[in-house]
């Protein structure tokens, strides 16, 4: 059985613990923490170890630490020659340390303490740099995800900038939207099942054709006068770009 | 029993013509449309007339049709003193004709004439200028929803402007998102999961808090690379707007 060996105590790494941890067909051997009691309270805590010369040999180790850390943590490793990933959309494989095998395991979903996620359903972005490594980091995957994507160094990026779009910039506009109704004494709450369906609808339909609203149709009196209710210079800022952004676009696909 | 017409046969005419059809508190008498041949396909069809003249007595008149025709179909309505509603999020009861007595029922959700939608959960946002017909009214809404709200037309303006933040505005991240996916090749389907998830999350988490990625990090190294990874200047214009406005609100709210 495939043996995984987890570096890290994020969520991420918190999350693919218990993933592995589940799992029938892979063994997680370790979890590896400076922190060792942040882990503590967890079902794998018995297999956490904050000692890195205390790390066993696994066919398979995942580094789920902050971008920024992945390099250190790498050159760290008291071992050569093992197949070691890390688990971040923006950080090129080439970071990590030559002395191992290397690999990606990029999970694409936002994970929170508070939240229950179904890992099942969590693309998982893969890259090995040599070939021959994609058969075990696949299996290893394939244990804890129904949903695989083997893709390149560039094309993860452009999958963690899209990302950033789909889900950063879209939570920030839920925030600007809970701002608006505070200030006019409306619950915010009205708004969820609206935002649930705009989420929904885009399985069935492409985005550009669920496309709805003043922009698309182009309707200047609501626009003028959402201007006028919008309380300050950077909601007002936002709504043009975007709206002028959805013009634009629409213009482009009639022509 | 309250028996309500739909005026109108787009979308919402017909999403709210088969829920009155369909509850057993409402009696749905009749539908008005110009264009008859749109709704011969529904279920309601028999009840369908492009007569004016030919509305018969009901409690209360829905004015479903596209903002710009609200009034002039208010206009010509062949009777006084019934009342009447209009649906719209951004227009004010007084576009109706005060020669009937006026109200709105603004159902807050968005309409395609090919998603299923399960009306009863849909929040519905309702006016009435003489306080004595918000009972009626009331009546008439939750014999088709579980989630009513009562909200002046101010209000309802401000909910319409948070709509477009939280769907529209929204949808069109979704489609530039999908677009980077198509430019570097990779399948827009992989961020279903988070689209959902980032939507489903603020139902326990306020938005602000549920704030992630390198904007509310402050990650240059991140930002500077997606901005080199984004096609054109328009993408780049609303990363850098909406990334600054992340780090002000998260500014704003440390202080």
């Amino acid at each position: 059985m495939v043996k995984v060996s987890i570096i890290g105590s994020g969520n991420v790494a918190q999350h693919l613990a218990k993933a592995f941890e589940n799992s029938s067909d892979v063994e997680l051997l370790q979890v590896y923490s400076r922190n060792k009691s942040d882990l503590q309270h967890l079902p794998f805590a018995a297999k956490v170890t904050d000692n890195p010369n205390g790390l066993h040999a696994a066919d398979l180790y995942v580094i789920a630490v902050s971008d920024s850390a992945i390099r250190s943590v790498a050159e760290s490793l008291p071992f050569e020659g093992r197949l070691v990933v890390h688990t971040s959309g923006s950080v090129a494989l080439s970071e990590l340390d030559a002395k191992n095998r290397r690999g990606v395991l990029y999970p694409l979903q936002t994970f929170s303490k508070k939240r229950k996620i179904d890992f099942g359903q969590v693309p998982l972005c893969l890259e090995t740099e040599d070939p021959n490594d994609s058969v075990l980091l696949e299996k290893a995957a394939r244990a804890i995800s129904g949903s695989i994507f083997s893709m390149d160094s560039q094309q993860r990026k452009a999958m963690h900038v899209a990302a950033v779009f789909a889900s950063n910039f879209t939570n920030h506009l839920y925030a600007l939207a809970a701002d608006l109704c505070e200030k006019y004494s409306v619950p915010f709450e009205i708004l969820q099942p609206l935002i649930i369906e705009t989420a929904s609808k885009i399985s069935e339909l492409p985005p550009l054709q669920a496309q709805t609203g003043p922009a698309l149709r182009n309707d200047l009196p609501t626009i003028d006068a959402h201007l006028a209710m919008l309380p300050d210079d950077n909601f007002k800022m936002i709504y043009k770009t975007l709206t002028q952004s959805i013009q634009q676009w629409q213009k482009a696909t009639k022509n």
